[in-house]
């Protein structure tokens, strides 16, 4: 039997975007957002008005992306996934071209049992013909009307509706496996 | 009524890929490979063995991607398409990490009307959900089963039979327009 396709995001769900923003916060503008990451509706730009250009600004920065911290447990359960799915990992980062060379990289030092042609970057997301896509992000999550969206818990996305929630690695495992 | 999609390969379809080869053959090793090109079955591998690793080589090198020549009537066709139909540019890219940059910066300076959106690097292509995929390489015309391909010709693929061909851009809009 075919197995079954997921699409798997990557910043925020594979890798800690918003633990990379926090990080560099803390290290260059001292400031601890640990307490702002709880804010209902949290975005970075509603969060620091006043620091959200320069915020923006790092992601454009070469090692970026390169420095992200793995999601805890995405390994492990991605691999248990790898038997059952076929997986493809599908990230926005067309947006960042700088990002893609680092986002190779770093997915063959974390994931290196994911081969490269099922790395995708792109913009939209909708055309990707998949059963199941894991994502952060409401809009991609919304355009995806053709198979189970899982939206993945993130400081931006917890006060989001509608949509069957992961909140971490450990649940995709129980709902999928 | 909504519009139906096709993607669409870059290399050797919207932007003239074998020419550069061609093109720095000439340069660096002052072979004219106008002859080889019309070879039955041509691959650079088959065409110079002794200078196949080298050939390869290149395509690593910053530039290379940059400096490819757009495909005949391929703005003007294209942008007509776009009236008509949805576009996405799917290409293969990220096996060549560094040219990723250069073909999103290549993108805006010859088909500015293309949204970064609507780009697309992958390794595989058949979890591209499209109605047409242009494309001159079997294993990706093979592999999309669910829309139609259109093998468009380049010196690699002339000897392959059993698909739908279009030898240029002008042939491409007579079957879709």
């Amino acid at each position: 039997m075919k197995k079954q396709r997921i699409a798997i995001d990557m910043d925020d769900v594979m890798a800690d975007a918003n633990g990379r923003f926090r990080e560099i916060l803390l290290d260059r503008l001292r400031v601890d957002c640990t307490e702002h990451l709880l804010m209902p509706e949290f975005s970075w730009q509603r969060a620091f008005p006043e620091h959200y250009q320069t915020i923006h600004s790092w992601t454009y920065e070469s090692g970026f992306f390169a420095g992200m911290k793995v999601m805890p447990d995405a390994q492990e359960v991605i691999q248990k996934l790898m038997e059952k799915y076929e997986i493809f990992v599908v990230s926005a980062a067309v947006e960042f071209p700088l990002s893609m060379q680092e986002k190779v990289e770093w997915l063959k030092i974390h994931f290196p049992f994911i081969d490269w042609r099922f790395l995708v970057f792109c913009g939209h997301k909708y055309m990707i013909k998949a059963d199941y896509l894991i994502d952060d992000h409401l809009k991609n999550i919304a355009a995806f009307t053709e198979g189970t969206p899982l939206l993945f818990t993130a400081a931006h996305n917890r006060h989001i509706e509608g949509y069957t929630r992961v909140n971490n690695w450990r649940e995709v495992e129980q709902l999928l496996l």
